[in-house]
């Protein structure tokens, strides 16, 4: 129960910055609900078709569409609102990440998958959502290019596998992963940590 | 067999607009026939993978394929043609949605999804491809932005979904919700009738 | 063992083009091993989900994880060497092509696809890598443009799943598929052999 609350509300997060990009864009109402789905539910689709949970439980269970169009409804009405609380926003997102890629990891693991395709698939049940948001508005995904967000996403992912290979109780495992995962992606916000870009013409 | 039959001429029509698509993106003939195949069959295909009729009947059966590959080399060798012939291609894409929407909620239905998701595949089924199609040559899917596309397409899935629910025959569901998508469709193709857009900078 | 090591190598050389373009494109490190990985293995994934191999091998075995986060290392740090090797990699990547296209084809007639969706399979699983690679940074895929690329692909499918329909041996039939599309790819290289492009404004 409580874990489906945490879900639906890194749904609704997601979902908050897909429908922000879909009014940036000046799409139409449907658009912007599209991309708010997209947004909030591509990551955990994409795990679940890959691990075999058919229908995945985003296109299954009403209520992830429910906070999805909440979600989208919000930004498209009151969008300057949302927009002046962008930094909170970033916060509740690296909430949303953290959670999705340490809950992605376990259902990965939980279906049986070793500790290499279980962590992969929880970095992407995190990262998944942002990537076709980015690509339905044809932009290269800004997740490819910046601010550690990947990172974060995997390394809450690892720290999942290990505690799973090493059978730490899974509570303490989720807490320690999310955790690990959020402080990373908020201290690389604050503090501007970027991965090394690549310079093709390097002599 | 009725059925197979209108589902292959909704193939037939999405993947027109795709070929033509090509064509104006100066492609060569296997691109075209890419886009041909993407528009005509994506949404289905993407529908039956997430409610696990694998492989997907528009990949399972030749006669997909076939109608698909038709529809590209009669747009690549007589573009000109078919371009005149713009607004009738507009009216039986407009039956080609209506089409793809009914049957891919009824099937959704069929595999025992409850009514929300049964509807939203359905709409997807509809427009999956075209959203392909734009995304393939990097264009912001229309359908984000145009002419109550999708919206037409749900409102066929949700006639559908409602029929089902208080058991009505389904073959007088299938006309209603049809003629629902369609109606809806060329009303608003005919009177430029739009969803809301998105205003960023509202004051 | 043998077709393992030749799929590893497949997936290498596909990875290497994937993160040659996330380096032109400048994207971060992490980016660039995104796009090693999607250009390496986007293509048997994608064939996995379709005929219900799941989870795909590429995600479930860590060794194609490894190989394409190897290339994705290579070309960052040393760009400059690898692009220099330009022309061997492009004949390296014919060589993915084939061993790709003659690989995935067998694999869906081993899950009793019928030889038409076979064949568009063992395609897809050739081409798939390269055309989310290109997705990614929002270019329009150069496989729907260029080169014969799908066409050779196509053309070793094809000769598998006749190979099969006639019960010919399973090694003579891959050894001639691949050799097939290795030859009309590096042929239409070496020649500029093109697929006739579309001209929408022809009289």
């Amino acid at each position: 129960m409580t874990l489906l609350i945490l879900d639906l509300l890194g749904t609704f997060v997601f979902a908050l910055s897909g429908a922000m990009t879909g009014v940036q864009k000046r799409l139409d109402l449907f658009g912007v609900l599209v991309l708010s789905f997209a947004a909030g539910n591509a990551g955990g689709i994409t795990r679940d078709v890959l691990i075999g949970t058919i229908p995945p439980s985003a296109i299954n269970d009403w209520k992830y569409v429910a906070v999805s169009v909440l979600a989208g409804l919000l930004v498209f009405f009151w969008y300057p609102l949302i927009d002046r609380l962008r930094s909170p926003v970033l916060i509740f997102d690296g909430a949303g990440l953290a959670l999705f890629a340490v809950n992605g990891t376990q259902k990965a693991l939980n279906h049986g998958l070793e500790p290499v395709p279980a962590a992969l698939l929880g970095m992407l049940t995190g990262i998944g959502g942002g990537m076709l948001r980015d690509i339905l508005v044809t932009e290269i995904p800004v997740v490819l290019r910046a601010d550690l967000y990947a990172v974060a996403a995997l390394a809450g992912a690892i720290v999942v596998v290990l505690g799973h290979g090493f059978h730490f109780p899974q509570a303490a495992v989720t807490i320690v992963g999310a955790g690990c995962c959020f402080g990373i992606r908020i201290a690389a916000l604050r503090r501007g940590w970027k991965l090394p870009a690549a310079h093709p013409s390097e002599p």
